[in-house]
């Protein structure tokens, strides 16, 4: 008998891309991969875990809690350290600035907490921010209906809205993160077509984007709202930003002086390389016009949270996991009504709450300082780890492959010329797993969008896993597979 | 703005009944709960957890896999412990018998293993059984589908139909489980009014069920799935037995005497008290024929994976976390492809892969014993809590009360004359709640079904969370409740 009997998500739902490529990796035992998102393994905090889980449960009393269920929303204390530590993570950031109703734009980067960062009640602990991502879009989406996502974007999300028979639609990004002018003409285009009721959010990955390393501006965050808002009466309904910002922590501090300086934006154009001029992300929308471009530095920059009228149209998905331990899986959301209450009652039906055990662990660590000093430490070695990579990167690629150095997360991106594709088919990705290394083809990371041809001549390099050697030795496999494919 | 944005998922998914019961709970600091279905707090395992967390993290080098992403499908060496862990339990349970394509029941008590038992490589470990019951619903069941439910049922069960837009259609629950010639008559209905494709599934909880404490015999397993089959070329699609054992392990050990013999069925029927009669489930269903009772007893009874034909149409949900601590939220499935894989798929978009620390938390508990040891001390422990309920009830009940002994699990099941109601809007309830005693409404775990009218003069009533004092008192006062209310 056919297996008709799945449902139209079962059928959709296929195995991801990475899948293939973790299956690929298993059967090469020398093989480096530079394709997980898998973080530092050597600087997993285990005896800073085991301190916290022996607090934890170091007596019935404060044991049991921690053994039991809890409530859907997750525990109170973690909820509101959750909440100071968002509250503080925006105090100390740059780029605090309000937009007025009447447009005009008013920078007051020393502005100290608006209306929208008292949130602990409607703060809701997931297990990681991905399980927000997906609730959040059941409670939104209906079969048909629109996200806009960056393009490129975090290629997990697209498999969420294929599955889900969701469209995307996808904007172009800048440097400094969405471009704007493309966002409008886009909207304008739905609203043209009738379609822009169906068009329920944006999503955007906004720091140290997965996977090319952008982080958008808050000038940008607002202006985007503020064009979303713009276009809500024709829609009919609110359309709200989704910001995941699961990378934000992971922001490199380089070294002591540069750890004092954290709060002040790096106006020095990064990724600029030997040999190659420094490079925007390419124009893949031709008819569309030169980006408009206000670089304003990365790191610390606020979130769309802090901008006025967030309160009520901001989706923020935050993790503990990416900077503190993957395989304890905690991440939060702060959720304007009516999607805080939708959201918490799916997750009910999910699995009714994130386990109280690891939510505990991360009461005691946020309490104890374990968790921002963990933090600190892999701001440091993620920004060694990508400082070798790019070193490695400057002496073997060729001078014909744009590249572009992050300022945090887990990735470098990289563009060969276009009459050079990276997909799994491609000479390039076959040569690499022949000489035993792995990178994630930029294709997967694009949403299907017929106003535009989908790019294939990108690659995805994560520094995240790897060691340094590795990282080393891994590069000038692929600077060497490169100089023989582009020859 | 009204809030049209939310999905059709988003506007059916209202808070569950069970928060308001724990909001009322809340607001009144001496109310005792027998509502909650919370395990036994003074019974976690507190030490024992810090024993074998402080194993997994003893070193790096076990710690850090620990802490790093897993694979979606589970860690393979708990994937391979809970196999064997499910084996022995099948391989102990009574009820083993095989029925042939030509219908002949074939008892045979000892024979040892199945093919169907070979299933590591189709075992997906979620975060709680509650993950599957959803993530397996999203495979099969599209809007407007049916599931076919026990009466009465799981009610957060229920709250997944509801959200998801599927429909429940209700099979009269025995003694010793489902109603085979009601489910039959059920189904013979659906076929005569067209809807039989829309049938994916029946779900089951088969061990102490939540809410009536009735355990299904294997015999019914068995002969539900051999219906099914019998149905199936008119629906077009299999039709699949999703089996909940969430409270399988939590079975009485009465003594040591009764230890020795826990394999042995009790055949004395239960939950006669004094004063009053023994008591079937009432028959809800006035045009059905009285029920064909085949009672083996409870206790260790063969799951529905170890009947033949099981291999392709049994989804087996069982869970680490209610016998062991509910706070380490782990549970897993056995299921069929192409379920296993759309259900793996779909996870991976949820979160792709339950937390890993958790993950090993198991590996220790179950390679050491501790897990094991842990479950028999609950088994007793209940045991004790249960006979405390009883005395109690025997005590302070009316007479007119009928009400049922379970031999596992969390719950008594008690039925009120018809015309005295026991819903949240009920004198009952409410002169509970005004003397600070709560239980969950009997009406809350009856699906929507035409086809009778919902009963809503029963209760469930927990000794899960209680000390045993509170369960006595919390007795005492619901007795009074009633002698108050039925006079």
């Amino acid at each position: 008998m056919k297996p008709q009997v799945l449902s139209k998500m079962g059928r959709r739902t296929v195995e991801p891309p990475i899948s293939w490529l973790m299956h690929a990796a298993l059967s090469r035992p020398k093989l480096i991969s530079l394709a997980a998102g898998f973080t530092d393994n050597a600087s997993l905090p285990v005896a800073e875990a085991r301190a916290a889980l022996n607090q934890v449960l170091r007596s019935p009393k404060t044991g049991q809690p921690a053994l039991q269920y809890g409530s859907t929303a997750g525990d109170t204390t973690l909820r509101q350290l959750t909440a100071e530590h968002l509250r503080k993570l925006d105090a100390k950031a740059i780029g605090v600035m309000e937009y007025w109703s009447d447009g005009i734009m008013d920078p007051a980067p020393h502005h100290s907490t608006t209306p929208s960062l008292h949130f602990e009640t409607r703060l809701l602990i997931t297990s990681g921010s991905q399980q927000l991502l997906y609730i959040t879009t059941e409670a939104l989406c209906d079969e048909g209906d629109i996200v806009l996502v960056e393009d490129p974007t975090y290629f997990v999300y697209l498999s969420i809205l294929q599955s889900r028979g969701l469209r995307a639609r996808a904007v172009r990004l800048e440097r400094d993160g969405l471009d704007l002018a493309h966002l409008e003409s886009v909207l304008q285009s739905l609203k043209r077509s009738g379609e822009l009721r169906r068009v329920k959010m944006i999503y955007l990955v906004s720091y140290f984007q997965n996977p090319t390393g952008v982080t958008t501006c808050f000038e940008k965050k607002a202006g985007a709202l503020k064009l979303l808002k713009k276009f809500e009466r024709a829609a009919g309904h609110p359309i709200y930003l989704l910001e995941d910002a699961a990378y934000r922590e992971l922001c490199f501090q380089k070294d002591n002086k540069a750890q004092s300086s954290v709060s002040t934006p790096s106006p020095r154009p990064s990724g600029e390389r030997a040999g190659a001029r420094g490079f925007e992300l390419e124009n893949h929308w031709t008819p569309h016009p030169a980006p408009l471009l206000v670089w304003r530095g990365e790191g610390d920059i606020k979130s769309a949270l802090a901008a006025l009228g967030a309160a009520d149209r901001v989706i923020y998905a935050g993790t503990f996991t990416k900077p503190f331990a993957t395989g304890a899986r905690v991440g939060y959301g702060v959720l304007p009504e009516p999607v805080f209450s939708a959201v918490k009652h799916i997750k009910g039906n999910h699995d009714f709450g994130t386990a109280n055990l690891l939510q505990q662990l991360f009461v005691r660590a946020l309490a104890s300082g374990i968790y921002e000093r963990q933090v600190a430490r892999l701001q440091k070695r993620y920004a060694r780890k990508a400082r070798v990579m790019k070193l490695a990167i400057q002496k073997h690629f060729p001078p014909a492959v744009e590249w572009w150095e992050p300022e945090g997360g887990l990735y470098f991106w990289a563009r060969l010329p276009r009459n050079v594709p990276t997909g799994v088919k491609s000479k390039v990705f076959q040569t690499a797993l022949k000489n035993d290394v792995l990178y994630v083809p930029g294709e997967i990371c694009y949403a299907d969008d017929a106003a535009r041809r989908k790019p294939n001549h990108e690659m995805r390099i994560s520094f995240g896993n790897a060691s340094e050697a590795d990282i080393r030795e891994g590069i000038k496999r692929l600077g060497a597979v490169l100089r023989i494919v582009m020859t």
